[in-house]
């Protein structure tokens, strides 16, 4: 059981229920639900050294660390998590929850619905990031944590950063928003609609209570996170990684055979995926990001929006990213400064795409320890 | 029954049939079979001036005109053929065929296997390029056609006029490629392999042989036709056309209303293709598109692969299409300089992305009319 000296260790998942009805931006409410959460490091006296941690469409509570001595893996920013990593663990208090409606021990629609004591499968109600932010609220209000020395997150993660700062703006300090978008893009909400339709119109998804019949819409998960997975990964990231790599020295002329290594690479990746998440969460997911558009109510005045925000920010992105481009970040950048806020921005080449913001790039790495680093406890 | 004056007018599909035997790349052979055409224009006295068009993903022979004084469209190329247009049927005589293992009327997986009186299914045999391009070559001696003018076509199509240079260098004067790709890149693999996975996991699909079964694979058809076609516009065509316009004012906050106008876009798309199209030429299309690779057999030299072309060479590639960029046409101009053809290249601004090779863009057809109205009969 000997872990890496840069890595926060053994963590345990912790569980906390919220009795108080938290009311949903589609009008509907949770009579009450479970958040599970992870912390690392050691909230000071002064309870200035939290930091939130959100996580994207298939992320959860598990971010740093190893759960066992058999984990062959670590947690799924353990790269920036920890000891002497960006955000410091023996600086920084760092608590990391699994979203509402996700699969992965908060409640969701795999949880009993208390109105039926059948599992919510389809029923569970669309959540928002703004209604995610809410529910992180009461989780800090349950740890103690008056506000966040930062809110850190990529992609849809950004997104929950960016909405704590106009949400809560007295209790955000920094918001650190990765590789993503004040709202999507035509093509973003296009793709994110293949991938639902790939699971509504699956026959085992029987209208989202596959559950209860003991099935899983395992093709339609897998398609699903096929598309995903392409729009994660640069053109140039993909050809550096598979290029016209064939499977086998000839080709077999059939639809069933992997000819090229990357068939084989999504497949496996589409496969993996549709064993161990919930395809009600991915469709909740997704939702999620589509209806992301805090400017909407502000006359799409992304700068109106932000105004309130007393936050410091800080954008970063990725050369290659074609999901959520650096001309995404750079809007928001924009309306930061419009909006007279504090905002440092890092455009960090890197030839990996979106996945980038999870990666250990040196230059990534470097830039967000030095944000964290001068953060004032 | 008034058509444009620039239009062909009324056109009629004729039919060939081919009663020996064509082997194919995969090592099968088609016993016999037929080839549906159309023609524009006349043949000249020299034979001189005739031009083939190569049809993309989802073609087919009717590139131009009308089938009758009701339709409501023309042919899915008539911005550029007609009196008057880039391919001047005053002055050419164009031929226009559907491919073998297409599904209008060509032998396909929909026509009877001989060898065991059914549809032939699944199991109609991979077509490659270069076994197109062998069948075309049977039509034009059918036709009495020596040597085309021009051999024309974008996408799958250019693939072909080009292939054409290098298994027939005698029997092209001018190849026209335009948004195509020397070969396909892994990312554009993978698009093809989700379409196919979306096909292929459809419980109608039973193993190709669907139609036996009186059954259509509709919902598959209709993912793969999605993700196409988010991979035929631009980002910012999407933008401009949809933008995030909602359907209705109000948002539903569930999975199955159509909440952005693109949701619902992309839905009928996909819907009315699964009407029309068959699966299993899907699957074969692309499996076309992601064998293409000439320069494989030249030591991945595409200079060589070249040299022993004898046609002089347009190629033409849009800004915004990033499914075939400029870039990848720009790797086939740089190879054709290096083999000392001569080549003329226009890279057009049009925000389309790869669709705009169907579109009437003014800039475009006046650089494809320029370098038409050039060959010399």
């Amino acid at each position: 059981m000997a872990f890496p000296e840069d890595s926060v260790g053994l963590v345990r998942p912790q569980m906390l229920h919220f009795s108080e009805p938290l009311m949903l931006a589609c009008g509907r409410s949770l009579s009450d639900y479970e958040l599970v959460y992870e912390t690392y490091g050691e909230l000071n006296a002064a309870r200035s050294n939290a930091v939130l941690i959100c996580h994207a469409l298939s992320g959860h509570h598990h971010a740093a660390g190893y759960h066992s001595g058999e984990d062959r893996k670590p947690g799924w920013w353990d790269s920036s998590i920890g000891p002497g990593k960006p955000i410091d663990t023996r600086k920084f208090f760092v608590v990391s929850l699994n979203n509402l409606g996700g699969c992965n021990g908060s409640t969701g629609p795999g949880s009993l619905n208390p109105a039926t004591a059948r599992p919510y499968g389809a029923d569970f109600p669309v959540v928002t990031v703004e209604d995610w932010v809410h529910s992180q609220a009461r989780l800090a209000d349950a740890l103690g944590i008056q506000q966040w020395a930062a809110v850190v997150g990529g992609s849809l993660g950004g997104m929950q950063a960016l909405q704590w700062t106009i949400s809560y703006p007295e209790r955000v300090r920094h918001c650190l928003a990765i590789a993503t978008a004040p709202k999507l893009s035509a093509q973003n909400i296009a793709f994110n609609e293949v991938a639902r339709q790939a699971i509504l119109s699956d026959p085992d998804f029987h209208g989202g209570h596959f559950q209860e019949r003991g099935v899983i819409p395992k093709r339609g998960l897998m398609l699903a996170r096929m598309v995903g997975h392409i729009t994660y990964l640069s053109d140039d990231a993909m050809g550096e990684k598979f290029g016209r790599e064939l499977k086998t020295d000839q080709l077999n002329y059939d639809f069933h055979s992997v000819e090229f290594q990357v068939e084989g690479y999504l497949r496996y990746q589409g496969e993996e995926f549709s064993g161990r998440f919930d395809a009600n969460t991915y469709l909740l997911m997704t939702k999620a990001l589509d209806y992301f558009d805090p400017a909407a109510a502000h006359g799409d005045d992304l700068a109106r929006t932000l105004a309130a925000a007393r936050a410091d920010f800080c954008l970063m992105s990725f050369t290659t990213d074609w999901r959520f481009s650096p001309a995404r970040s750079r809007e928001i950048v924009d309306a930061l400064i419009a909006a007279g806020k504090n905002v440092s921005y890092l455009e960090i080449d890197a030839p990996q795409g979106h996945d980038a913001f999870l990666m250990p790039i040196p230059r990534y790495l470097q830039g967000f320890r030095s944000y964290m680093n001068r953060i004032a406890l």
